[in-house]
């Protein structure tokens, strides 16, 4: 009986700092052989990946992105504006620049269940990507349609997230975390385990 | 350098019917150790969870499952019925039962980035759940309202899966799959890898 996907899972930590060290491709690759056996709603894996790892291609991503960004930052009011503000984070994503590689994933509006499916394969690529070493973060687009843009993907995907990958120069820690009595309870509401 | 994920992730098969062999309970809440760490929107880890082992429990849940399943399907069309006879489905969810154990998902409603949270987490849970030898299915339920109020969970919370645990006495095949280069573009959609 192993532990390794407790091990993983609880290692892994969202990096915005990523370092100038090269990705091997066949790393992320292997992740993305993982989300292709992942399951999905009436097995319509409507998942799509672009692994970008072309400088000119970055920055315009990252330009595009920052533009919807910048809407919401200049709008953003409340819990969430101070939860951003307690982050240090701002309409700036330098990580869509600095990590070596992208991975965009793209999602097939019209399949059944097809959000849901989608993040089921996230789940599994962030751990396969932990385990080949690498660092990650999960970055959801603001606005969404500036970065498909430069991507040139067709009307029926939708980019439901970029992931940076890359070795980590970030010293965040990892984030506090519910216990398990906090969230866990037993045959129904309230009767805890 | 392993490729354990790849191996559960690649080995993990839905299963709907479930021998009586019982499961061990550390072996769930070890999974739901793993989904605790998994990363959320906003660190909001809008995630509770309800382990259901009571006889009388499993069957209220497939008894109100199943009157929401019965209205989909005198309702259901098109390629969406075809597929689900195809594949011998029906209103009946006799797993909800069966299974030694359910574990209800439920989503905190006005957290941020809920549903991308609440599905990665299932990402997580569903490889920590196979490295310990149990078979699931995820089954999200047509109507949510009625299994959860057998559960009596909170009007800001939302049901959105079930996943019954047990060990298989199914012989159905691991489902097809895309090629890697099906799926997989390079730097922008339709130059391939």
């Amino acid at each position: 009986m192993t532990d390794k996907i407790l091990e993983l899972a609880r290692n892994r930590k969202s990096t915005r700092k990523y370092s100038v060290k090269e990705v091997n491709i066949e790393d992320v690759l292997y992740s993305l052989d993982v989300a292709r056996f992942s399951p999905s709603g009436a097995n319509e894996q409507p998942w799509r990946f672009i692994i970008i790892d072309d400088k000119e291609v970055k920055k315009r991503v990252r330009d595009a992105s920052e533009k919807g960004e910048k809407i919401l930052y200049d709008n953003v009011k409340g819990e969430f504006r101070d939860w951003l503000l307690s982050h240090g984070l701002s309409h700036r994503k330098p990580f869509l620049e600095e990590a070596p590689i992208l991975i965009a994933i793209l999602m097939k509006k019209t399949a059944k269940y097809a959000t849901e499916s989608i993040w089921v394969a996230v789940g599994h690529m962030l751990l396969a990507l932990e385990e080949r070493g690498l660092n990650t973060l999960v970055y959801t687009p603001s606005n969404t349609e500036f970065p498909k843009k430069e991507l040139e993907a067709p009307e029926g995907f939708r980019l439901e997230a970029i992931i940076p990958v890359g070795y980590s120069e970030d010293d965040s820690m990892k984030t506090s975390k519910h216990n398990l009595n906090e969230i866990v309870f037993k045959n129904n509401w309230g009767t805890t385990i």
